[in-house]
């Protein structure tokens, strides 16, 4: 038997509407809708804007993380969503990112981290 | 011809010594230790202690980002290490945690993020 401590997902997502992506006031006001939406509980964030364009957001997360980095110049974003328990939000999440920020292409990776045989895991430190 | 982004490193490290990752204040010293001596340009960070143990630090860079979940109930860390730029740079940060947390067992997959033809990438929104 087999644990795993949690599911990430790398998303790329192609053709996004700059005009949503390039400011971080305009951004975080979408991402944090977003991350409410499919449920995550945010215990930290913050928005940086890069110059002239482009955004960070990173989310601590409760679940684990939410980072999202935006290049308006080629209308892309790279998004990591890394959830421990149910990863069902993690796409939840993806599902709006795609909706909100009008992408026309998508690749995804889900990648399981931290795998243990059962046997092997401890309870405490 | 292609052009990326930048470089995703997800690490997984087993094994390591559960007394340096299970608090913030230990993991914050040693983990902006690795940083600097990375080369990574740190613009915000933020460390953050579960309970009753396990760390999450995030670290914003000018090249992208560092996000490191530490369990040490498991003696492990998920460390993403994502650059834009000189990649040697995330090779440098994987190499100095291996030794600082002293990972027995290391798996590591690179992504290369942000796939364009050379032709379709534009300079400016």
């Amino acid at each position: 038997m087999e644990k795993i401590v949690g599911v990430h997902l790398l998303v790329e997502l192609y053709g996004c509407d700059p005009s949503l992506i390039a400011d971080a006031e305009v951004f975080k006001e979408k991402i944090e809708k977003i991350a409410k939406e499919a449920e995550l509980t945010v215990l930290k964030s913050y928005h940086h804007q890069f110059h002239p364009y482009g955004v960070t957001s990173l989310m601590l997360l409760a679940e684990s993380h939410l980072f999202v980095h935006t290049w308006p110049e080629y209308n892309y974003i790279a998004a990591d969503i890394f959830t421990c328990g149910d990863e069902r939000k993690a796409y939840k999440a993806l599902e709006l990112m795609i909706k909100e920020f009008k992408a026309k292409d998508i690749k995804k990776i889900e990648i399981k981290r931290g795998i243990f045989k059962e046997e092997c895991v401890k309870v405490s430190p």
